[in-house]
């Protein structure tokens, strides 16, 4: 930590914060400049943040020069990790396709979603039950009804589930019936809800607040981290900017920036992001090539009927496209498509 | 609503909508131009919107031309509503001073910031007991005795308070203390936490999302009012923008247009939009004259010791200046400063 | 100028750094931490930015603590300034209405203009003939022709005139009509604009960049002061952000930062950053309350005909209201309303 | 154009709208809906921007349906341009590499770099001779000198020249020396120099502006069409957001938004958007994956000693994953290496 003085400071205000840093177990080393002077500290952070040093007289500033996060950073754990949903990796070594309708509507539009998912070389399958709506009056999924549908399905196809959970205290629900439980973006700071999915026991898709910065959005994995769980799966799904053309802005550099900072998998969502039809196969193709670990994308059978998000779920004509992008892309990348059997893969690449 | 055809859209695509909106049970109206084609519906807009109407093949875009929120839309309701919080109005006749620590810590702190509140012209007490911070590491509160802290410290002055709540599961809880619950901007599209306190008897201030449009913001207040609650008060409290100066860029416009927009009363954060001490006064300031109908600031007895927002607090030498502020703006707005007692005020502005 | 070493850099990497801190003349002092180490510059910013810390091996980061700015910045000049434009103060004991035409379009409409603007207690016109429009198919301005315009029409009211210039080769023959030359937000980077007005011996109103943050802004200030022109005068507009309720999003905070970290007077154009006229009043309200040094506002005799910004325009029936803003808000600041006759100001105050 | 009225709007108002577009030529067809009524306006456009229908009685929102660029778009120009510059190609069919230096520093390190640029696979040859930098006191470029060294580099390399200009005045100068003029991000609104370049008889890289949404970017390029150059090459370098992570935010969903609104070719700037030379190469993948039709990317012999953007330079060590870059993703996408010889860019991928 860094503290920068105001050029009116004097010298009692430095000795006051030098008192006080050592009083806190830490050491000052103070560097005297022309028109500032600067103050290094060194010790226990989570220490000094107490010490509100920015309410000191003759503070000008307070630089932070270290990462908040622990428990997610990859200073103390270099490797990158891989994260497992039901036997299917999600990792450095992998590309991972999940896919499936945006909101579970019915048995029959969840199965077919599935068949098409699977088609085009998914290995999971996303399908939400409970859907945060910007509207009151718009759908907000089938609930268990839903969570019982995705389980049949799962049955069906083999594909392991990925859900979202809403509030804190379906957490355990939602568990019992999903591999992977997802936070969404309008929950990135619900603290609540981050500490549930802490304690479930189940591996966390967290996606990026539309408006929250990396560092933010590691803190808030650093939440479900503390509770115990490091099954933790990044996913970038777009920010909020002044651009109209696509509902958020895609962030393809956080991928390389998050996969730097922390050593958790990291995935994208090129369908939410763009809002888009037609920018989901580009979108994909800018995921893998930039390294993500993995694609999330809404298919659905019949779009024009979808209860939510249908101009942007692809199409059974999509599909071809999207397995050949898993087919061609993955192996420039020195990755394979992951699957639960790593043997498969193979020879997934080899029928082609 | 209204849906504008893509230039290349043929005739057969147009009947199609044609069509589509008269099985909803709406009329549809061709304007054909030189290069486009637009469709106006008329009917039920939520009816169309389950339509899908972005899927079908030739559209190019559909623009919604009124607004989808109901309950709490001026365009019903056009008289400006007055919500009163444990007797004290926030409304267009008055500015109503919130004031109190950001977090609540012990008594001694609670009640000497709620007297220093009360000495600036604060009749209603604000004060944290349940913080969502972006840390896990950071202090998080005191919980429940916090709020047995903030409920002796009102019957110590007589001020009502407005407390946070961070969880749907802590409403009834936080309620059975609080006179105002306060709904936090990370909570901002929390829609379980939403419709909880809308179930709650008991007014509600709610924050704007740091990234929340206007009529996002105005939804939200819809999923409360929705569930029977129209006591609501939206407080803006600053966007986020590339602007780094300041922790977030407070949108005073956002006063008059959500009053336009919306019959609920609008008031201002001045701490926690820009972070900052010094510009706390500037903006309250600027808070009164662009119309808003009060403000909420951070009072702390000893800001250096804050556990939480210490340096964007007001401390005693400020207290002058807000007094005076709250004495002189709200009469050139035509309003009165807001007390339990209406009479009370015309005491107030006499007595100087 | 503060460097923090990343994690695994070496003895080396830190020696290397203090020995090329060294030969530009400076010095180096190192703090060694738990995680990180960190290396306090002091001498010559200029000197140690040419030397490309940032790229030398072992670097995380490079942190400024001083200003980038010299000329325009307060730390050598703890006074504000004030700027006298045709004898007319902008500056910190006045505040100054500017009004007139978005842009000058004919003789009788500017002198309109100007006529209603004096009824509102402005003393300085506003007025374009050299207009920055989005599009190419929209009105430009007149050109030369507007600026004559201008000049026949201070001629008559005897207010001073501001106005655009967007050509760095245009700056001589605006420079000739005008009192004070207008720099545009589009042109807030354009610094071969930047320079030639620097030079021009005019003062200068510097619109800030709609995505400028406030260091940009008073560096673009700077190119104008290092020309040797310090009659400078900030000019806050609004700022592109999400929010689209508004073209763009006043930011008021940004006045007390920048009258904080410039001794420059500043401004706000309440009519530009809402682009809609019922914003005009309140956010003018909200300028002079937060501070603001000066407003500058579009007026119009009939704006439904105007060829540029018609509709935030205000007409003849909100004059009296700003009338009344101009003789009641500036006093609760200790300001009077700026004239170029000061005795006049006190006139004016004791008229109502 | 759809014009929406306000819910209080009479039928006088209505009529004097229809009436009003009649007298401009056009055609307006009346939808009433519960509880608004709509107005189709149909023929010319431009016509009817000129009547400011915004600011007529009872009007609550007018909303274009047409784009309001008409050279650029690709509309009346469905197939997709190729723009040559020096022979080499940018457009559909390949992806075209530009690398070099930001800024030209010395004869010796321009050749470097241009050296190290073909190696890599570029056919064009970037640097700076006019640099537009945030502070005044930063390195401006050599000017005329650097265009010089250009040239030389160009005679011994072969390669074309891509340089920016800063200055309406300087573009005959610049385009004397130069293959392609580039305009920068500061300038994207810089109208002035944009009809400069658009008469010089030279193809130009139009960069985005950093706070320009898609359309404006387009009505840039309209500016520059209107002077008779079609000959014009859009650049995303990336845009302003909350994110500090990176310089700005690289949007890599224009690339596919623009080439379906315009027939222009679009290429990527993965340097200066990131700010960082560990995401160039990330970024490159991403630009050639999602559709770009060519990337730009600074170089330099020894970035350490830059005296511009140093740390977002690649360095020799990069050069070998470039070209891998430029060999194996271009194929999966349909398309070839660009260069000056077509048949040699065949010769270059059987090499391999």
């Amino acid at each position: 930590m860094v503290i920068v003085m105001a050029p009116e400071a004097g010298q009692q205000d430095i000795d006051a914060i030098v008192e006080l840093v050592g009083t806190a177990g830490g050491n000052a080393f103070v560097s005297r400049g022309v028109s500032r002077t600067i103050i290094g500290l060194v010790g226990d952070i989570e220490q000094f943040s107490a010490l509100n040093l920015r309410g000191m007289p003759g503070v000008a500033d307070v630089m932070r020069v270290s990462t908040p996060y622990k428990l997610v950073s990859r200073d103390n754990h270099p490797d990158r990790s891989t994260v497992r949903v039901g036997g299917v990796p999600i990792g450095p070594d992998t590309v991972t396709l999940i896919a499936g309708p945006c909101a579970v509507e019915t048995p029959q539009q969840t199965l077919e979603a599935a068949e098409m998912a699977k088609a085009a070389g998914a290995t999971l399958l996303r399908g939400g039950a409970y859907k945060p709506r910007t509207s009151p009056y718009a759908f907000q999924g089938l609930g268990e009804a839903g969570l019982r549908i995705l389980a049949d399905v799962r049955e069906a196809t083999g594909l392991p589930v990925v859900t979202e959970v809403v509030d804190a205290h379906d957490v355990d629900l939602v568990a019992s019936y999903a591999d992977m439980l997802q936070v969404g973006t309008r929950n990135a700071q619900n603290f609540a809800l981050l500490q549930a999915v802490g304690g479930a026991g189940k591996p966390v898709m967290l996606k990026r607040g539309m408006n929250a910065t990396i560092e933010e959005w590691l803190m808030a994995a650093e939440y479900i981290a503390q509770r115990g769980n490091l099954d933790i799966v990044l996913c970038e799904r777009g920010i909020r900017t002044f651009e109209t053309a696509t509902r958020n802005t895609l962030d393809v550099s956080a991928v390389p920036v998050a996969q730097r900072l922390s050593h958790l998998p990291v995935i994208i969502d090129p369908s939410h992001s763009g809002g888009r039809r037609d920018l989901v196969l580009p979108l994909t193709r800018a995921a893998i090539a930039v390294g993500a670990d993995g694609v999330i994308v809404d298919v659905h059978p019949h779009p024009e009927q979808a209860l939510c998000d249908g101009p942007q779920a692809l199409v059974n004509g999509d599909l071809r496209e999207l397995a050949r992008i898993m087919r061609q892309f993955p192996p420039l990348l020195g990755r394979t498509v992951a699957t639960a059997n790593p043997a498969a893969s193979g020879d997934l690449l080899m029928s082609n």
